[in-house]
């Protein structure tokens, strides 16, 4: 049965290129992905598989209940894109001004519909129940698997496979590992609140364009020198906002960031260093500020067991031909709550476009299509696997 | 008759006081002051007094040939508002989201109608020729007053007088200064070309915010480490926008700003060291910059006889009861370059309103309205005094 | 036999404590330890232990061949000490000016000399063949180890094991890892050629001490920003030294610093990146700078199988109840060496004073002496062990 | 009379430049002129002029009482040396290591010297008393004009004057101004009091090179933001002391600085703002800071009256042929406190080398000797012109 399904998957290459496209061309900013929730039902709806929607949201969870007993494991896929102007010339081109499908999620979903189309037919034969988790809300914290958990999403479920295309690595190629695996993602914003005036008579303001850069540069010093050196961590700031007349100084600057950490025991630490640069910058110019710190998704910890699958087992999957141990990675996912409740693991499914080189969230990040089938063979053989554990 | 004219100026009071509110509540940025400009031919046209419109843009230039031979005098009123969203809570308040009259533009406007209309009865009686520069767009460079001047505003001209309705100097009260009385002003637009890239993995981008950073606080090193010291010179960047995503490090940044200088010996200087700052700062990430400096309006350089008209003599205006020699202002002006061009002075009329205390471009600027009587007799005096010369 | 060697010493306890304070008051700096190097040979003669002496510069090498056959195990201690002011109130305190033993090279000594003495009388019933190795010099790169390896100081030696007390390590304790546990430690020196003069003048000058505050604060995106968060170093400027008139500015500025890392691959990184943000400033400046890096110590790598005889059975040492397995520690250790030749590990010893909570390096540094015997008889293990595999 | 007194200072050359050269090569520092003072009094006894010693410190005060009534007018040349290792190749280069006459105050004794011996032939025609100030100390606040008026310096003076040989200003060359001429000069110290530790481990420490850094760079706002920009000065930090090893982060960091500025009002706003950046920044690590702020000489204001000798008269000196009124040097002098009492003036005389272009406090500085003559006879000028006023 397993290999018909992986030959169904392949066959459904075309359905899931178009699904990839137009979900591409039409993508929504998270918690306001109401057409692509449509969408995903809409298909379902045509495979005659019974689904539930609106969960923690826009999600959506379908199920094939397999004729003989088993064990239930739920497959996820999100399906949010990001405030992103798309740069790529290709056909497919997003159709949003500003908004991109920058991550890969338009394929997660389409692999995933694919998993689901290509199973169905062995319902019957079929140990155990597949769950089909349509996530909404990756890209921004408090995100979307935490509000589905909270409606139920986990309830029956033994365990949960999730991956995630990667546009670094080779098509063929599956990279994950045991433990940490993808950082503590956190996003905060940093006011400073100052006096504006005429850009001449700096005296007689509080400017908070210079507190700003000192802000910048003194930042970082969180990570160079506040933390252990051998804890891993990041703060970056990706947006400042600042005045609207070059020869005048605003009364205030609005700075926003993520932080990025691998041990729940440094989110705190970064905080409090952050509030003495803060505090120290704003200080001395009797100035003040805010930090508004949002926690987001904590570190994604695979299980050592179901990892294994794909460390030691990887290439049982057809179409991957390469398996690596890889170090843990700085970017966040919210399939860390999954991971946090079940048994489970997650993994990257190579997605590179050979000779088109950018990372994701870059406005020219494209996937592989090819990668396509061979994702949805990989969740496949998380649920194989767990059946026969 | 000047005695007769000072009682019609109190006499219109309400007059300047309307012209002035309408105008505040109907702000128009700079060169694009159509309406503005619509409204002062309106005034003029009421008049009957014959008047250029379109000169060096939306500029409106009005004449009253006297009855007696005399010298040609003219008086300046800019007219322009800025970017920047009004936060007064009075009746008059800005109409226009995000513009407002924040620099006293709307008042110089009414009181030099006024003085037109109080000068318009004794026409016969009149020596010499009083010309009335309306000017567009004071408050960007390149301004108004150079293309006013391109157009043939100074022909025939002898001297030139304004005045700056200035808020935090009291009423009654007139100061200026001769020689260097207000800055050059120059604008400039600094952009990052670094490579974004996910927040998460700064070492595979060449981050411009943190460029940014550095370069808010370098460049405060042009001022007080490259520069002689006895040079008073000011650097402010006034806005600065990165980034659209929190968790997305941008390709570019983009600061703007202002530098501000008393001589013009130190402008390429400034210049120059601006750019050996900002190529360090990119070069040390392989990453490149853009400087596009604009140079502005020149310094104010009062003339010695016609600034003594109000050092030695402002007394004797009706309503001035004080008198200071002041040092120069930073902020920058384009009445500049008509002293570059011929005799005259400019001075501020203190327009403050007791127990409201906000400088000019902030967003609770306001003046005093029994200040523009004030600088319509102001402006008379000067064009007095130079007929008596 | 063994029990009675772990018995004898601890018999030594005041011997150790004797000598340990002989040389905590007699400290010498690296590659000057002449007296102490005096002192270990003197302790051998006595003994009548066969040594070699001025081994890669003032090392010792001796030697109890025993009575068994068996493998050549080396136990190796350092002995030089630290340019610093100590700050402890006790009897033992160094006797020379500005110079300390700091780190407990002075207790690694007394505890390896014990070795000997404790192992001496059970010579003949000795399988293998023990070598004490005591090395000068590990406190400044090049170091010593490396010269000693050079003058044969592994020839005929199979495995080799080395301790370090640590001070914030309670006692009865022993910590270790597998794989990097200590850093690679570099060495740099920075000298910046700017153009002194009047300190009333500077835009005649190019102020190094300047460029010095932007190094210090910009060297740090070094770490934060320009290596993958992932890859944990430290870059740290210990010595700035510019100036001599408060009202002069200087021609130089010259800082020194250490730069720390676990992975090979990111050390030319580093010194690359150091080049470019250095550059960067320099030539904002029109002035030159120079970068001396020494490249020091390569990370301590414990080989698997002797890291487990402490991990796994580190207990059965008397004196030890508690073996943790630690994160690696950023701290260099020219043992690295020993290492890249042979098998071998390398562990902590705790040896807290409680209520005296003073890091290795500081004016206050102290350590506990019931750690001395716990020392010698983890070393003791090594070799017991060893033997047994 | 005064033709005659000029003509024999120009006779004085050879004495003059051997005076300067032996104190040249005998150069002591501030507070500490001893044999400087000794050599002075030597001279006067070889001319037989009356003097008193260790006025106020070293100080020594000779005077010639004319034969005929007139005013009492003191002329003041300053001692002392710097801390500086002189780099010229010279036949009279210093002979103290670490010293040097790297200001030209060699030169001044020299030249005061020649105007004692030059008038004492013609004491009995002389009217009124000349008073010649030999001052200690002018290098280092407090310095010496203050303990010698304390000590009656001034006392029954009526004027005083007073040049600097100035190296970057042509021979034949006078330059002075009206009002402020040289700035007010302070001195300061600020101690980093932090926590030092392993340089490995700065996440235990509070390291005060980075707080260093961070204050080089942010304490240039105090000049370049946080003043009026119209007002004049300087901060430059001269000396950073931090760290004794390259790998020890230290417990404290010490920096020595000065500042200048001309006028008196925002010399505590100066402190104020130097004190909050300071706090800022500790504060921002739970470390501590001392700022030692030594307020130095107040600037030296020149009288209108007596600097007009120079600037409209000052070409009636034999050898002077260009008189320039220049912009005040921020430079500081305790000249300044002769001038808070008396009347009087301060000016330079051109020293320069041609092709020789080295500042003041400079190792390679060095005067032109041909200056010395000048600066005699101008001092003599100055006591001419008032004797006739």
């Amino acid at each position: 049965m397993w290999e018909q399904i992986y030959e169904k998957i392949d066959a459904l290459y075309n359905r899931m290129v178009e699904d990839r496209r137009y979900l591409h061309q039409h993508p929504e900013l998270s918690f306001e992905e109401k057409e692509t929730s449509k969408y995903i039902c809409n298909r379902y709806d045509e495979l005659e598989i019974p689904y539930q929607k609106n969960i923690g949201g826009y999600g959506v969870i379908a199920k094939i209940v397999g004729g003989k007993p088993g064990k239930t494991v739920a497959l996820r896929a999100d399906f949010d894109a990001l405030p992103i102007q798309e740069e790529n010339d290709v056909p497919y081109k997003s159709k949003v001004d500003g908004v991109m499908h920058a991550c890969g999620h338009d394929g997660h979903t389409a692999s995933l519909l694919a998993v689901a189309e290509a199973v169905l037919p062995f319902k019957d034969e079929l140990e155990g129940t597949m769950v089909f988790l349509h996530q909404p809300a990756e890209e921004y914290a408090p995100g979307g698997a935490k509000p589905m958990i909270e409606d139920g999403a986990l309830e029956g479920v033994d365990a949960v496979f999730g991956t995630h295309l990667w546009a670094t690595t080779p098509v063929h190629t599956i990279e994950t590992t045991n433990g940490a695996f993808m950082a503590g993602a956190d996003r905060f914003e940093i006011t400073f609140k100052g006096k504006g005036g005429h850009g001449a008579m700096p005296h007689q303001t509080k400017d908070p364009v210079v507190m700003t850069g000192q802000a910048i540069v003194e930042l970082q010093q969180v990570v160079s020198r506040r933390l252990d050196p051998l804890q891993s961590a990041v703060l970056t700031i990706g947006v400042i906002e600042a005045g609207e007349a070059f020869n005048v100084i605003p009364d205030t600057a609005r700075l926003q960031g993520t932080v990025r950490y691998l041990d729940k025991n440094v989110q705190d630490q970064i905080i409090d260093e952050m509030h003495k640069v803060l505090k120290g910058i704003s200080e001395s110019y009797d100035a003040e500020y805010e930090l508004d710190y949002v926690k987001g998704y904590p570190p994604v910890i695979n299980h050592p067991a179901e990892t294994e699958y794909y460390l030691n087992e990887g290439k049982d999957i057809p179409g991957v031909n390469q398996v690596n141990e890889v170090p843990p990675v700085m970017g966040g996912e919210d399939f860390a709550y999954y991971l946090e409740e079940r048994p489970g693991t997650f993994f990257f499914t190579g997605a590179k476009i050979e000779g088109h080189d950018y990372p994701h969230h870059h406005p020219k990040f494209d996937i592989n299509e090819e990668a396509l089938p061979i994702a949805a063979k990989a969740l496949v053989h998380g649920y194989k696997k767990y059946q026969e554990s």
